[in-house]
């Protein structure tokens, strides 16, 4: 870790994020455009992300599959809006074994097309539906400008696919993936997100209906951290998707699809982080403790170390994820590298809480004295256990409280244009056209988050047209 | 599943194999040249693997993280021999986002070059040695004969990749990986593989060293399932991967790589399967225990389906991977269903079976009368267990007998012919050139798949020069 003070957030939150993605060892510059490498700090980071979406995937019925990297570039316009949306950020191979391709490759950006393909040799009869699959996979878009986590050229993601008799059950399982995420985001990591309905013009390229997480940011914009897409027939029509009903009549499925990525990483890090590096919450942290053993003699040393053994015996024996910094370096230089790296809580022990049987706690969400107690060395196991379960708590309620202390209400334009000015979510009656909302971004750069699923009985008026509104939008600025 | 029968092995392996890859529901066929769709129970089957290596890369110290699926061109060219080796097999991405790249971008056909340039980065000291990483990940190889599993243009593998001080390190960690995959593939995969070393000729274009496990397969062939490289300091030097010594010396670092690839499920495809189709082994199986309950009327039915319920709760209280076949189908049909997908264990239960407490478990590892036992309802979670890891042992057993039956020794190259002609593993003293194996293969098809680890103590005159021999070999057509 580089001595260099972190720039502080409120100075230059873009310079803040890119010095704790490298500083904190998540990622590292790649000599690939737009790509990043991710750290095993970074990955472990990432795979407790998966584990806990998989297992949610599965307890709703989902199995994983896996479907080629590559697709032949005429199966991308078979859906003209689909096409339209992804080509101009498309990767192509046009080269492969030494021979120029009869017919080019395109690098998977999504994999609505070849699974669409798959599905319509897959679904003969309503026997064979829902068909409920999943993927892990990495994708590739060719961004313009690119931020570690957030937006890059490769990333990986989970891309889910399933195919319904009717209407109904897809938008019941659109709905029901949107859940799932919202819930990983909020009680994995803490990230109080709101569900909602994107505009037309944000919807995904082909949906028919896109539902949005989007969550606030330490800079008080937006980050959309998972979308779930119902795509009524489009792609059932531009694939041949189809079935035989009960009474042997031939028809079109309903078909969904829903993805969630690592910029959910970069969600974490610019929701919880602060001046002096990330938090990370409890559930997700790679390292959930950190011990370390103060000494100034080899003899203190090896006093504590006895003790430090056995607290890390017994926090492992309950599954707490420990790490103890043994390092040839001096304490505060340690507790700031953990800081640094967001590590939840920190144990210290020196000689004298060997003697007294204690230890000092120091919780990284709440700084400075008011963050540390002492803890009895005796059931440890527990006490940690009970901590990190308020620290999980707490850092949701830190960035609840962010969050509704930076969402307004607006009844006029100018309403919307003080709090974007200011920073912030807007929240207001909402029944501009597409060519309004365009407009409303030109002039505030502030964009139309979602409608929130969650809406009041009543309607209102239009913030922006003066016009009878029936839901509320957020407006934005956002990542 | 078609009702048509399967081809016999006997008769036509290669026909067969490719039937059970379908049948079984492994996976599909793609529009995408020598790509598969890796279809759920195929998936499965794949984690499985993966969840057992990777739960031995971190109980040996390896980390996971994630590298780009792109690399410049004017990498693969630092290393002489490897961009040699792999020049014929790549494919391109010329375009991006509309536009021709200045450099093409070569999709990774595995990850050394990418790799070693992070590694010169990451590695100042020794205090930085070893470096252990492991990455799971596609790559692509444009193979010009493709067959799904085992050879496919793009793969899901893992790759490990480290970096130490000494020769001595890293040719540790080279074989301590090897043992990994070794492990893997006899007490998971139930394959009783061989493990060995790879002439020059056979070697991984820029190893010092490659290792290697090798299995038998049904049509007596060998599949190389998963190898090990010692890379001497060939990367190290390419990609300046250097540190500083105790002494503050500048040294060049010993790196080594190691890859397994979802071949291994072909490889259990042709060791265990049989004219009935697939036969998993139970540790791997994605379904351990299928319950098919028996009943001509519908009451019949209800009585038994109170005792087929408990029997799945207790199984799955006993972490055993349970599926319930309740489908409008024959019994005959459904037994029939599940041999075909190599489920181990399968469960009958009738209205007799309830009123005597008892269920007919009937093992796929043996087929007919024989294979069929009644178990006590009471206790059907330990006796299915027990059962299921004497299913795995028996599985092995059969490999290991069936390998050694067709393994034979040879002292000319006449016997070596005789063996080659009738199928099996030929292994004799070896003293021959790069020419002479290539000679032995073209006259022949035989191809030197290894030098056994496990050697005799004394030396013997090779079966083909008549030259002194240090080792053994072993020579047999391969996949």
């Amino acid at each position: 870790m580089s001595s260099q003070a972190l720039t502080s957030p409120s100075v230059d939150f873009s310079e803040w994020y890119n010095e704790i993605v490298y500083r904190a060892d998540l990622a590292d510059q790649s000599p690939v455009r737009g790509c990043i490498i991710v750290k095993p700090y970074g990955y472990e980071l990432w795979e407790g992300l998966q584990h806990a979406l998989d297992k949610r995937f599965k307890a709703t019925g989902h199995q994983n599959a896996y479907f080629p990297l590559f697709i032949p570039e005429s199966y991308l316009r078979r859906e003209a809006e689909h096409v339209e949306g992804f080509s101009p950020e498309l990767a192509v191979v046009t080269i492969g074994g030494g021979k120029v391709l009869e017919e080019p490759l395109v690098v998977r950006p999504t994999s609505e097309t070849i699974i669409g393909e798959a599905f319509s040799k897959w679904i003969q009869s309503y026997r064979d539906l829902p068909l409920l699959i999943n993927q892990w996979a990495n994708v590739v878009r060719w961004e313009m400008r690119t931020r570690p986590f957030l937006r890059t050229t490769e990333f990986l993601w989970q891309e889910g696919h399933t195919a319904h008799a009717t209407e109904a059950e897809a938008e019941a399982e659109t709905l029901q993936m949107l859940d799932v995420y919202a819930d990983v985001a909020i009680n994995e990591a803490a990230i109080p997100v709101i569900k909602g309905q994107k505009s037309d013009y944000e919807r995904f390229a082909g949906a028919l209906r896109t539902y949005t997480i989007e969550g606030m940011m330490g800079d008080k914009r937006a980050l959309q951290s998972g979308t779930s897409h119902n795509l009524g027939q489009n792609f059932a029509r531009a694939f041949n998707i189809q079935y035989l009903d009960r009474n042997n009549q031939l028809q079109t499925c309903w078909t969904t699809s829903w993805g969630l990525s690592w910029r959910m990483i970069g969600g974490i890090i610019m929701t919880h982080g602060d001046e002096k590096g990330l938090r990370l919450p409890p559930r997700l942290a790679p390292i959930q403790v950190v011990i370390v053993p103060i000494g100034r003699t080899e003899e203190e040393r090896g006093v504590v170390m006895e003790s430090v053994e056995r607290l890390k015996r017994e926090l492992i024996a309950a599954d707490v994820r420990v790490r103890v910094d043994t390092r040839d370096f001096q304490p505060g230089y340690k507790f700031n590298d953990w800081e640094m790296r967001g590590v939840p809580v920190r144990l210290e022990i020196g000689p004298r809480d060997v003697q007294a049987g204690t230890v000092v706690a120091a919780r990284r969400d709440i700084p400075g004295k008011e963050g540390k107690r002492a803890l009895s060395q005796e059931g440890i196991a527990a006490s940690v256990t009970a901590l990190l379960n308020e620290v999980q708590a707490n850092m949701l309620k830190q960035a609840t409280d962010f969050r509704d202390a930076n969402t307004h209400d607006v009844k006029t334009y100018d309403d919307l244009r003080g709090v974007i000015e200011q920073g912030g979510f807007a929240r207001g009656w909402w029944a501009g056209s597409t060519e309004d909302e365009l407009e409303v971004k030109a002039q505030t750069g502030a964009t139309h988050r979602c409608y929130p699923l969650d809406q009041p009985a009543d309607g209102g008026t239009c913030f922006y047209t003066g016009k009878p509104a029936q839901r509320l939008a957020i407006f934005a600025k956002a990542y």
